[in-house]
């Protein structure tokens, strides 16, 4: 295991601009798939200190797209970090008071072990040579860096959509190490819909010649046009039919009048368009299909037996569960189905149904009604675990 | 103008399996576009007798992916009509009592002029030459199909989707030839978020290399997977996600174990890439690109200085809207704003909205709710336009 460093930009998938903490041969990682991963990386972001008493730190786990720049400028769009709103000092889950942990997720292309690290075997990308990776793959790997963190229990386990599901794993597998859990946005499986428009993106990326088998970075080229569209056809998922007839209703753009054409004529296509062109600058398409594969395969009633409620028996784990109205990518259904089978594990569990129409993406916005609820819950949570301002 | 000839299947765009209506340099059709189309053809299929009154003819509007061969084996795919559960002998729509007439809409490709007919200026395929359609302009050709066979006034227009968008340009446009109206699982405008997935499908076929910038057919190919993933996004949004969930939730697709790989697992991803596969076969890519655009471009309220209701003024057609709960494709709001703009204007209205959770799709399917409100409206207004059996 060698020590954290810090890069900077470029080649992110194997020297990101972030601390890692490397897993050599003595640290190997079984996954889901039934082989073992070894060596392997962790990316991390920290932000604030953890106290003495080692009784302060906060988990968070990134979406499908996200990493561990949570509440710093990102090192490749140059842009705030995606929870800066929520995360850092002075804010909600303030880094003056919590030692905040983030890392990229297993899979991901930001510096954890994924399908764009080199393969140490081979000297080139792994490309479709990965194993395929789960949500409790994550999850295992994320423990064994708080355990090289020197972190017996979290104080708080919180992330959104793919976050989410790792939350719920996290407070399922390692339930004595989370004292608090925040799922949002999120749900204890895929539906088919959710199943059904991932496949529709990944055979995008894979109907692009470009994608050439999934050994693109060998050949120096990318699958950006399919990328791009499968990037659009998520997107629309995360936003509500009310939130895009009010950012774009019909309106055209640029332009007065229809052009008879297949051009952006309306604002709705150029910001489609927008958003896949630039997500292929700052996301590797392999990644793209093993994060959505696993968010495929996540399902904890049937890890359990079919018994939801198995996957938390016991827990001492104080959950606050977060979804929101206009969310039909994570309907608020599926997080009235966790609350059930929380409650009938006889856990502590809030319930929280957020008003917006904002849709799924409404987690990582501005939304006051989300905000006073999630500083309810940690800060009374920080006053159950002792940790007093 | 030619007289009407026969087919057998292969190049349907210009050879179509069913009877053509040529219409010359005499017969120009003024596009919306603002260029003329000349010369153009019309396929069309009839199915029983017009009466001597000329009193008994129903026209079909067909969707997007639909076609002409409404009530007799498909000569592509050698299947049933696409809407025998309600057309033919004996049945709701009867062809032992009225004369069914089913054009294919301009931009299609099965024999009416779109993308894939050969341009008589060049020999070759339109391909993208071909001026952008819209619905009107779609209903400008049927109207002088409907000239030519000797048709003053149709007693019903039926269709569900971008079919119930013609009908209602054919009860605004040609009110005093529609005796009766029935639009389907359809709205007067495309949505913001309908104009985002068909916008990401479009952008899959333009990514697919084997597009060529619309000039496929001149290199002899075809941009298949493209196409693919334009019906699979398409295809989500045509099925509820209760539908979706009943059918298939995350079963698994002959086999009884996770593969972890990225092979169609589960039964839904099977279903998609089966859909896609299939659609490709039968449909021409550009056609596609045609006609989503004309959905994209209908907007009966803009076309009517942003009053809807003026788009009916003074209409003697009866009309039945029907809507499906489950349809987020059209949802059934969009339905009843048209009966309110219906109303408004004076007209003669019903609206149906049927419950079921088989999503946009149900117009199509045995669904005997519709069955039945289609029976009830179409014998009604037979008796009221004298038409006894």
């Amino acid at each position: 295991m060698s020590a954290a460093r810090v890069k900077p930009r470029n080649d992110q998938a194997n020297e990101p601009s972030s601390p890692v903490v490397r897993f050599g041969a003595d640290k190997p990682l079984l996954l889901d798939a039934g082989v073992t991963l070894s060596p392997f990386q962790v990316a991390y972001q920290t932000y604030g200190e953890l106290n003495a008493a080692r009784s302060n730190a906060v988990l968070v786990c990134h979406a499908l797209t996200g990493d561990q720049h949570v509440a710093n400028a990102n090192p490749v769009t140059g842009k705030p970090g995606w929870w800066e709103v929520l995360i850092g000092p002075g804010k909600i889950i303030d880094t003056d008071r919590f030692f905040v942990i983030c890392p990229n997720v297993l899979g991901s292309c930001m510096g954890t072990t994924g399908p764009a690290s080199t393969n140490p075997a081979t000297g080139k990308a792994y490309g479709l040579d990965l194993p395929v990776i789960t949500v409790p793959d994550m999850v295992r790997a994320q423990a064994m860096l708080v355990d090289h963190l020197g972190i017996d229990q979290l104080f708080c386990v919180i992330g959104g959509s793919l976050g989410g599901m790792q939350v719920l794993e996290w407070a399922s597998s390692y339930s004595e190490r989370v004292f608090a859990a925040l799922p949002m946005a999120t749900g204890t499986r895929h539906s088919a819909q959710n199943i059904a428009f991932y496949e529709a993106g990944r055979q995008a990326v894979m109907a692009d010649p470009d994608w050439r088998g999934g050994r693109y970075l060998d050949a120096g080229v990318r699958p950006e046009k399919g990328l791009a569209v499968a990037r659009m056809i998520a997107h629309i998922t995360y936003l509500s039919e009310s939130a895009l007839h009010r950012k774009f209703g019909r309106n055209l753009q640029d332009r007065s009048k229809l052009t008879f054409s297949f051009d952006a004529d309306f604002q709705v296509e150029s910001y489609l368009r927008h958003q896949g062109m630039t997500f292929v600058d700052r996301f590797d398409a392999n990644s793209y299909l093993y994060l959505s594969r696993a968010m495929d395969y996540f399902d904890m009633a049937a890890d359990h037996g079919g018994v939801l409620s198995d996957a938390f028996k016991g827990s001492k784990t104080r959950f606050c569960v977060v979804s929101f109205t206009s969310d039909w990518h994570f309907p608020t259904e599926e997080s009235r189905a966790l609350v059930h089978a929380l409650n009938a594990s006889g856990a502590s569990v809030s319930f929280v149904e957020i008003e917006t129409d904002k849709g799924h993406d409404a987690f990582l916005l501005d939304e006051p009604e989300l905000f006073s609820a999630v500083r309810g819950f940690v800060d009374s949570a920080a006053r159950a675990r002792g940790l007093h301002r």
